[in-house]
C-alpha cells in the first residue's frame, strides 16, 4: 500500500493568490484565495500555515513573470510588480522545514494540465493562458520545457502599440482581457454606438471582459467585433507557436475561454489559415481542464517531481 | 584505441544539394556540391556512391520543409517544391544498405553547430539561418528539440505581406534575401534614386543580397534602408524567440550573416530594445561557425547519435 504525501501548491499570478494542499494523487484537499494586493509574501506564508500538515513534503509555487528557478526570486513580473525580486526561496524556507521550489505560474499551469488535466494524454502541448496578460508553458517529450514561454511577448504587430514589458505589438496587447477592455472602452469615449454604454451603472471604466462577452451574447455589435478581433490575433500567435513547436495540441486556459464560442472560435478559425497545413492538421486544440486550480496543481506537482530520486529507496 | 567512423551527411535546402563523408570527429573528409534544380533523388544517390567508403555506418539528411523523420518523407517544401511528398528513408535504403535518417535543414544546421561549431559551449540555444528564407533550431538542455521550429514563419506584421506558406507578414517575408530583394526592385522600378540602378549592366532583376550590401557598404541610401529594415524585423523575430525559449545563445547562420555589421547589428539593436531585459541580458547573440558545412556535418551527426546504444556492446 502506497502512502499518500501532500504538497503545497501555490499559483501567485492574477490579482488572488491561491494556495492549495494537494494529494499526491492530484487531488485538491483544501484551498483558499487571498488578495494579492497586500503583503504577498505575508500573505501567502498566512495561507501556508493554514493548511500545512504532518505530511506535506514540500512547497511549490507558480509566480507571475520571469522566474530563476534556481534561485527562486522572481527577477520581473510586469503584472504584479510587488514581488519583482522577492525571493520566495529564502522567505519561506526561514519559515517552514521544506523545499521550496518555484516556476513561472503558467509553466505551473501546463505542468498541472499535464499531470492531471487535459495534457495527459498528448505527449507534446503548448499550453496558453488567457486573461488580463497572456502567458503559456510548452510540454515537449512528455516533460515541461524549462524555458521562459512567455508567449504573451511575442510580436505580432512589429510597429504596434507599446506593451508594458517594453516590447511593440505583443500578443497580449491585442489578444487578453486587458486589450479587450481597454478597445471597448476607447471606442465609447469616442462615441461609438453600444449597448456597453448602460454597463456598469453607466460607468464603463468598470467595465469587465465578462460584460464584453454578456453584450456580445446579446448581439451587440462593438462587443463582438472586439472579441472577434482580440480572437484573431489570438490565432496568430497560435499559428505562429504551431509552427514553432508542431505540437500534438494546443490548450488554452484561463478566464476568457468562457467567451469560446466567439473569441476562442474565432482564433481557431485564423490559425487554421495561417499555420501550416501539414502540422495544423494534426494539432487538437481544447480547453484545459482544471480551471482557476491549474497552477497550483501543477506547483504540487513540482514538489512530487523533485522528491521522485529518494522514493526509489522507499518499500514498492 | 577507438577505430573511425563515417557517415554520409547531407543538406537538401537552397540551390544546391550539399553532401559530405563525414567522420565520427566531426571532420568533413570529403564533399561535393550539386544543383538542385534537377532530379534531387538521382542527384543525391549519385553524389553519395561518389562518396560511400566500407566504413559508412549510416546517411543524413537535411531537409528543406516540414519533415515528418519516422516516414522519412518531406510533407511540404515551401522553397524545394520538387521533394515535397518523397520519401527518402525508402528511395536511399533501397538503394544503400544502411540506415537512413532525416531532419529538417535548419534542424540539422543547429545539431551541426552544437556539436562542433558555434554552439558547442550552450546548453541551451535558438539559430536562424538567413538566406533566401528563414528557418530555425533549437537545442534545450543539451540536445536537439525535434520541433518543427519554422522561425522564418511566425508572423511578425499580423496584417503584413502574404507569404508563400500561407500566413500573412511571416518573419522570412520581411527579414530574408527574398524579401530584401524584392523591396529593392520594387523601390527601383518606382524611380527609387540609387546606384543600384546600374547594378548587374542594368539588369536589376539580377540583382543579389550580396549587391545590396556591396551598394551598401558604398553607402547607397536604398541599399543601407533596405537591410537596416530587414534587420530590424529580424530583431523582433529574435526577441520574441528570446522571450519564449529564454536561451543562452542566439546563432545565426546563413549568407546574409556576411552582411553582419549592417543586417545583424541592426537586428541585435533592435532585439534588445524589445526583449525581456532579464533574459536578453544573459543571451549570446553570434554567428555560426561551420558556415555552408553545418547542415552536412549535422545531419551526419544524426547517424552516429542513433548509432550510439550499439556503440555500448563495442570494445572501449
Amino acid at each position: 500500500m502506497s502512502v499518500s504525501r501532500y504538497a503545497i501548491g501555490a499559483d501567485i499570478g492574477g490579482t488572488n493568490l491561491r494556495v492549495a494542499l494537494v494529494k499526491s494523487d492530484a487531488t485538491v484537499v483544501e484551498k483558499v484565495k487571498v488578495s494579492s494586493s497586500g503583503d504577498v509574501v505575508a500573505s501567502l506564508i498566512s495561507a501556508i500555515e493554514d493548511l500545512y500538515t504532518g505530511e506535506t513534503v514540500g512547497i511549490g509555487l507558480g509566480l507571475a513573470g520571469v522566474v530563476d528557478r534556481k534561485r527562486g526570486v522572481v527577477e520581473k513580473s510586469p503584472n504584479l510588480p510587488s514581488i519583482d525580486g522577492v525571493s520566495f526561496i529564502d522567505a519561506l524556507g526561514k519559515r517552514f522545514p521544506l523545499p521550496v521550489y518555484v516556476d513561472n505560474d503558467a509553466n505551473a499551469a501546463a505542468l498541472g494540465e499535464k499531470w492531471a488535466g487535459a495534457g495527459t494524454d498528448f505527449r507534446s502541448f503548448v499550453l496558453f493562458t488567457l486573461g488580463t496578460g497572456i502567458g503559456g508553458g510548452v510540454v515537449h517529450d512528455g516533460r515541461l520545457l524549462d524555458i521562459s514561454a512567455e508567449l504573451g511577448h511575442i510580436s505580432v504587430e512589429a510597429s504596434g502599440v507599446r506593451c508594458p514589458c517594453g516590447n511593440n505589438g505583443c500578443l497580449e496587447a491585442y489578444a487578453a482581457a486587458r486589450a479587450m477592455v481597454g478597445r471597448v472602452v476607447e471606442a465609447l469615449e469616442g462615441g461609438a454606438e453600444s449597448l456597453m454604454k448602460d454597463c456598469c451603472s453607466g460607468n464603463i471604466y468598470r467595465l469587465t471582459p465578462e460584460d464584453i462577452y454578456r453584450y456580445a451574447l446579446e448581439g451587440d455589435g462593438l462587443a463582438r467585433e472586439t472579441l472577434k478581433t482580440a480572437g484573431r490575433y489570438l490565432g496568430v500567435g497560435i499559428a505562429s507557436m504551431i509552427n514553432v513547436f508542431s505540437p500534438e495540441a494546443v490548450i488554452l486556459s484561463g478566464g476568457l475561454t468562457g467567451a469560446w464560442n466567439i473569441y476562442v472560435e474565432e482564433a481557431i478559425r485564423e490559425a487554421s489559415k495561417r499555420a501550416f497545413p501539414e502540422l495544423f492538421r494534426s494539432v487538437k486544440i481544447l480547453p484545459a481542464r482544471l480551471g482557476d486550480d491549474a497552477g497550483m496543481i501543477g506547483a504540487a506537482h513540482i514538489v512530487f517531481q523533485k522528491e521522485q530520486p529518494s522514493r526509489s529507496t522507499a518499500p514498492v
